[in-house]
């Protein structure tokens, strides 16, 4: 796949790219059946082209298959909306309640996606003044794994509404990673 | 542009994608004429495609072309440098004080991405316990007009080398607006 040569984006392409951007999706439905492991090799692998600070390639992803941890995590996801619902006022409670945020029951595949806050790699460059550098190097990760799993006809839903400090608990991963988002697919 | 029929990406699309991940280019060299303006419109509208929590876009690109403004927000970052490069052991200082970390004097186009902090677009969905999901959308903006920068054969220098209070202050915008990067194309 590699070449030596800059290639040259024609408008054709820029075209397909923009329907890209505009039928990326986010889920909240999903079918049963998992997605294909060599599909989702691939968009992990995919994610590491993103863009980093420093280059320090601070993203950890965190594929979650055992059942007790997705139950620990839906059950943290359904006392946050509660605590996000009581916070609506009267006129949005309504409207909040009927919104599906999540599809934690269903999602046959999960993943975490944490950010390490101090990683080696990079050796801190160009984080001193902006530290959430790191985590924004995550998020262009993720971003590029979204549209890549487009090109596949996938849709991913970024769930939010957990604590994440809960969830770094419950995946039993090292304090110094930071949860960026939880997603399902 | 639009369609209805959501369409299909095709493996010719995908390796084109995929290309354009591995070339798009964090650039600390500029060429003295400017972007011409009708393509930074076309990729600043199309930023606007990014996710973002709750459908809150928000996303604030703050043009700087004021020259006693760029004068300060260069003199900061000179200041945020000299900094880093006082708090490198002795081992990484002469690699770090070689870096060319940004392109301030030189690049004919400049601006500000800020995350406004509490939109009300959005009602602040899915921002309860992960405010940071705010910033987070703008990095997905910034990281659409960065691949889109590269179908036109343009780099973008991203620096985060700043204090971003400061910045916010130079360019005297809202105090709910946070910078989440300085750009120089």
């Amino acid at each position: 796949m590699k070449q030596t040569v800059p290639p040259v984006f024609d408008d054709d392409f820029r075209s397909i790219l923009i329907s890209l951007f505009r039928w990326r999706r986010d889920v909240r439905s999903f079918l049963p059946m998992p997605v294909p492991q060599v599909i989702l090799d691939h968009l992990f692998e995919l994610a590491h082209l993103a863009p980093s600070v420093g280059l320090s390639q601070p993203w950890r992803f965190v594929m979650v298959e055992n059942a007790s941890r997705r139950s620990a995590i839906k059950a943290n996801f359904e006392k946050c909306n509660a605590m996000a619902l009581a916070g609506q006022n009267e006129t949005r409670a309504g409207i909040y309640a009927s919104l599906k945020l999540a599809g934690l029951s269903e999602a046959p595949c999960q993943f975490a996606v944490c950010t390490e806050a101090e990683p080696e790699q990079g050796h801190g460059l160009g984080c001193q003044t902006i530290p959430e550098m790191m985590s924004y190097s995550t998020v262009t990760a993720i971003h590029t794994f979204w549209l890549a799993a487009r090109t596949y006809g996938l849709g991913l839903g970024w769930v939010s509404i957990l604590d994440p400090e809960a969830v770094i608990d419950v995946l039993d991963l090292p304090k110094s990673w930071k949860l960026t988002g939880y997603f399902c697919l």
